[in-house]
């Protein structure tokens, strides 16, 4: 079977329909070339199902009740690296604020966390797998 | 169905009702502005459900009995991002040591750690969701 | 029994069969001495068991199907860091492109994913454990 | 029931007692005052349990035989950040040499790891939860 015919059959399901974020913070400026270097938050989402994957994310606020659903389609077999500055759609986030995310899907997916941080010259980085759900 | 509607109707119970974060260490000074730029260590708590969590957190050192409990209130569907800089009832965490904590919620909650240090002129930063117990 | 008999006989079957890591992405250039401060992103392999693990690596994209296996050995009681830099066969990952991974092997192996970041004069890293499959 | 009270009655068996860390690198050199910005690869352990643990760390190369165990006694309710660069017994642990680690205990821990690299004038940070085996 050559490496064509085995990318084309690799079936996983792999994932979870439920995930949630605990640490979330847009900040309000950055340095460095944009967009690359732009501040942002980042929910990267991997989908290796055979079909598509419709996302909705919520986001958490300390002092206010939560909005969404975001509406996120990441198709069959791709990632899509969501940069939580670019929702917008019911309402923009608020720079500055800090925030939580649950994410929801209806097939299995991967979460990972990440946010680079470019208020100083030099810029900062953290990941982490979001926590799942129990489906 | 409105995304109003939806987000009100949206339920879940996800998280867990204890977690533990084995380290832990306020660094002892910090640069830049304050508080944005404060050395800081956080567990951001996610409570999703629709009802207040009553959290307990207790902080283990090296060499001496653990301390505790801090008692920290989130309310339904909201965050919390607890400095553990801010904590000081029954006692201030010391600066500069190695410690644990252990985050039992009466409710599900998902809790995350993260840590800006800021002792020289460029920050990093670091975060991990907490490791979660059976419950 | 002594230490040496002691390691030899250490059996563990930690692991699981399928990880995946959401995030990944090699930026274009770096700073400093290479190879040691080039800019890249490594799936840190442990096999503890007493086989031989064979590892297929496949890369999953936003905008066109995935690529792979990438096939990799990991000797009995060995670890292998695999900078995806290096990955060639069938095709180099391509710089500055969003991508996301799934790693099978046929025994139990435990994968970390980390990224060192040499775009400016100060490196960034992150780190996290990949997501454990069922298996 | 009083603070004092609670804390002593407080009990958890959080862990498990088998964790793997797949990265492991100890940078050569660092800069900065020492020890504290030392380069340094940090497992984190806490023991919440009322017993003593006897914990025992094993070291994984790409080509050699793994090397341990080295011994760590962590109290009950007490946390260790036990840092690799200072195990020495059986032997010092290689600098700038990829390796990965197991770590068992005797009773439930959790292990977190951590890393300060110090190579360049600002410092980088990383961490995650290890990963728990079965037990």
């Amino acid at each position: 079977m050559s490496a064509f015919e085995k990318i084309k059959k690799m079936r996983t399901e792999i994932g979870k329909k439920e995930w949630a974020i605990a640490e979330g913070y847009i900040p309000k400026y950055g340095t460095g070339k944009e967009p690359e270097f732009t501040s942002h938050e980042t929910a990267c989402i991997l989908n290796a199902n055979e079909q598509e994957a419709q996302v909705e994310i919520f986001i958490y606020f300390s002092d206010r009740d939560p909005i969404g659903p975001y509406k996120v389609t990441v198709p069959a077999k791709r990632t899509r690296h969501v940069r939580f500055n670019d929702l917008n759609d019911p309402e923009e986030i608020p720079r500055g604020t800090d925030y939580a995310s649950i994410i929801r899907s209806d097939v299995p997916i991967v979460v990972q966390h990440t946010r680079l941080d470019s208020r100083q010259a030099e810029n900062a980085l953290l990941t982490t797998m979001a926590f799942p759900g129990n489906q």
